[in-house]
């Protein structure tokens, strides 16, 4: 029983998944960096077409989301970004990493680590809408066994977590989240808005 | 029994499509976004080669008609599309989101929602015609579920329209199309329209 | 039994081939557009490679055909092409669509719309040459269900029209050809005629 | 029992090459243009990946033998060349076209038509060196009953040249060449040599 | 039994990796150099898909770690690498890999020689992480048979190691690691450090 | 029993490779030539994939030693090299052609023919060491049959040789070789030496 791959620091561009597998749910963590090139994105670890259409769907939200946060890196489409999900001999496909990778890269774009100890699950639309994902009790249990404190679900699961047994339900913290702003709310700190980081900076 | 992806309130650059499966009817929106670039067409969602053929032909067919609509992209050029049919677990493919494709990067094109409530389906030609498609009944069925009040349909389909139940047909308001300027008429404010857009400019 | 793709008008890049099929002769319209671009030849209608090699071929030919006639695009390294052949849910092949990708394109090359009513089909070599085709006896009859008063033939293949019932032979006008050039001459207006179109302009 | 593609009169860029079949030798006419680009080479007409690369070194030893010969075109590298071999409806493949697809690019380059009545066959290396070919027979009935009056076959090839029935020899002049040089010197006229060329441009 | 490929001298660029086969362990050489070019690396060896994500990763890696090491390679952006492992027959895969081929690159980046001696193995992630790896008592044979006096091993292997025959454990001193740079620590000199190497310019 | 491809003359850009296949050895000459492009590596002759590895190899060898050798083509990174191996309806693969293709490329790159009657086999890493090759005895006896008086093997093959009937050790003269560099010494006149050749250059 190998040990999932989880860091013990915040870590810049590292944000955690869950995934669903035949043997039970595992942490995904999500790793992220940029440096000079040409809007390329490089996506390895193995990933299926599926899960590098989720990588590019967040890519282009965040793009598009250029007013409403502080990045750091000013022209994207000069920027290289490369995302990598660990653990390269296993094969990892689905949509419902959508809202890490988004996570990850934000993390990136604004050089600043998501909060400690969150997971989350959902997938991302272009728009910035959350959809439902499946395995939600394997997906809770990796979690808390990896001592998440706390975990991002997609508003259309609630109905799938009020199902749940009271003892995973009372081991962890869920925020139910409907858009892709809600979960950067809970994940990030408020300076990464770029409205607060411009007021921040004209108090100085 | 999964619901289907459907925004509350009007989005830009988002149309809502109808598609037809082996399980029934669903609704099938896409998304578009567009950022500086040089003129690719990004597209996800599990998309096949026909539908992202359809996708193509859209933007061909909007390029050809700039001189119709107040763009405010004024360089497609050097603008990067991205498409985006949610739901990316499931594969789609077909011509029949012509239109619907035409009618959400117009809707992009111009920074001008659609008017909520309509669904549609056609199968582009890259002129600007809409041809007839299939599985007219279930489409329809998901259209009245999720709401929707009007439809736009392929006028070539307006025989198998009349073949269908009463109570069908009058719990939705249809619109027969014979061309994409004609559905764009019944989806748009008449401000996207290049001449008024003009003229309104022209009183101030 | 579901009706054939044809304009009721003239209609710019728009040619007529005919398609021969399992299930007997088709009309298979060819559409083009151009815009600003480096080059690239976008063709799209479920295309096998021996179509697409076609619409390369016809392409090249009026590259260096580009004496002969008056085009109105003058820089076709700087174009784009989009070809579209509807009915996209249709796989498409074969080499008999050469002269009306040709058409097509040299429609929209002059800004021109072909005379109405006239059908085609032949192979097209790189050098102008057009080779025979099979089929005729069902593509003839698509033609002349489709309301076409002429159709373009390789003059190779006049053998196999003598040998056709009379009733065929009386219901439609056939022009025999052995060069696109022939064949653009019963097209297209002569105006088309780099000669000819300087001529007009000098009268000015 | 279908005609052969071969052209009345000497064309300029088009060659003639021999195809050994499962149903007999047959004519094997190889067409290039050439226009303004960027040192692309586009190759249809069905054309398997050993024939295609027999196109890619005909092109390399053109290149690299650019001071022996009076090219037209000065710049390669800002050329794109289209090389074409009729009936795209039959896929083509095998080294043994070489020297024909040489042929075909050197009348191209040089704008100077191939002597009329002579077909050929012969592998090409990168250095300009004939490699003999298979199907010597067949090859040499379809040259005869096409009306060629010449041959030009690989030295290679001389013992299975006088193996063939007395009735075959006779009816078409052979040259056995050793080199593209030499099968050059046979197909074109001598202006094409870049010594001879300038000389006449000097006496002007 | 063929001999594994070591080379005698410490090497410019090449670093040793360890590889578990269904034959026993192997060594596995690293070679790596840079050239001008535009941030492209070729990878040869015969490297699988998982083999070559690998290879990327250490190379973004890299490219984040600049300000660390005293890089005499400025512009990686600039730069192409070859990787390549020898042995061109034998198909290699897998992301154990990972902190081999980052140390063969790191080597041609700052142009300083791993020091000899040392083997290596552990799947590298983008921020960083060694990971751990399998069939580590086959590949300490491979690495003790062919002269290697120490091996860097991912530190969550330790528990691996502890359970080996004491024979192997004292045939070769171990030196666990959680992090790239801790591995580099232990391969190259202090000076590829950006700081002592500064230190030691500013003393000249 | 087809003849193998041996040229008379020692020819610019080509060696002689030996190669082992079921009917037995034979020659394998490469040849190569440059031109005006952007370093993009052109391959024909029907090559697999680690064939065409060893050639990317080989090029990248000859570009981190252009400090060694005298070469007159000075920007690599602005040239297209064309490397054919003939007989283009034969595949070929393996790794072992390594050194031949590096001395096609270098005779070209000094323009400098090897010396006639050599013939050589060996797999070569990127930084420059020979590794041993199968089919020793085959390949000696093509290399005989074809009159070539010298050949070059892997030094690790000196046991192979001592193994082989003394009828073919009388037969060939034998240098082995543990680096490109002393095969090159043995193949090339020493005037393509950087230092020899500025010796040359400045008694003048
Ligand atoms: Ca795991
Ligand atoms: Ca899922
Ligand atoms: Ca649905
Ligand atoms: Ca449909
Ligand atoms: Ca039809
Ligand atoms: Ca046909
Ligand atoms: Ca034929
Ligand atoms: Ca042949
Ligand atoms: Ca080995
Ligand atoms: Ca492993
Ligand atoms: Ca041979
Ligand atoms: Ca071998």
């Amino acid at each position: 029983y190998k040990k999932d791959v989880v860091y013990q620091e915040a870590r810049m561009g590292v944000s955690y998944g869950l995934a669903w597998t035949e043997t039970g749910g595992t942490m995904l963590p999500v790793e992220t960096i940029g440096f000079e090139g040409n809007g390329e994105c490089i996506m390895t670890g193995n990933l299926g077409d599926v899960m590098k259409e989720s990588a590019r769907i967040a890519l282009s939200y965040l793009r598009s989301a250029a007013d409403k946060y502080a990045y750091t890196i000013h022209d994207i489409g000069k920027t290289d970004f490369h995302i990598h999900v660990p653990e390269g001999a296993i094969p990892k496909d689905g949509p419902s990493a959508g809202i890490t990778l988004a996570a990850s890269l934000l993390s990136t774009l604004c050089q600043c680590p998501p909060k400690p100890g969150i997971a989350m699950t959902g997938e991302l639309t272009l728009t910035g809408r959350i959809l439902p994902i499946g395995g939600l009790k394997e997906k809770l249990l990796a979690a808390i066994r990896n001592g998440m404190t706390d975990v991002l679900l997609p508003a259309d699961n609630r109905e799938d977590w009020n199902e749940l047994d009271k003892e995973i339900k009372e081991s962890i913290t869920v925020h139910f989240v409907e858009t892709a702003d809600e979960a950067f709310s809970v994940l990030f700190d408020p300076q990464i808005n770029r409205h607060l980081s411009r007021k921040k900076t004209s108090k100085k």
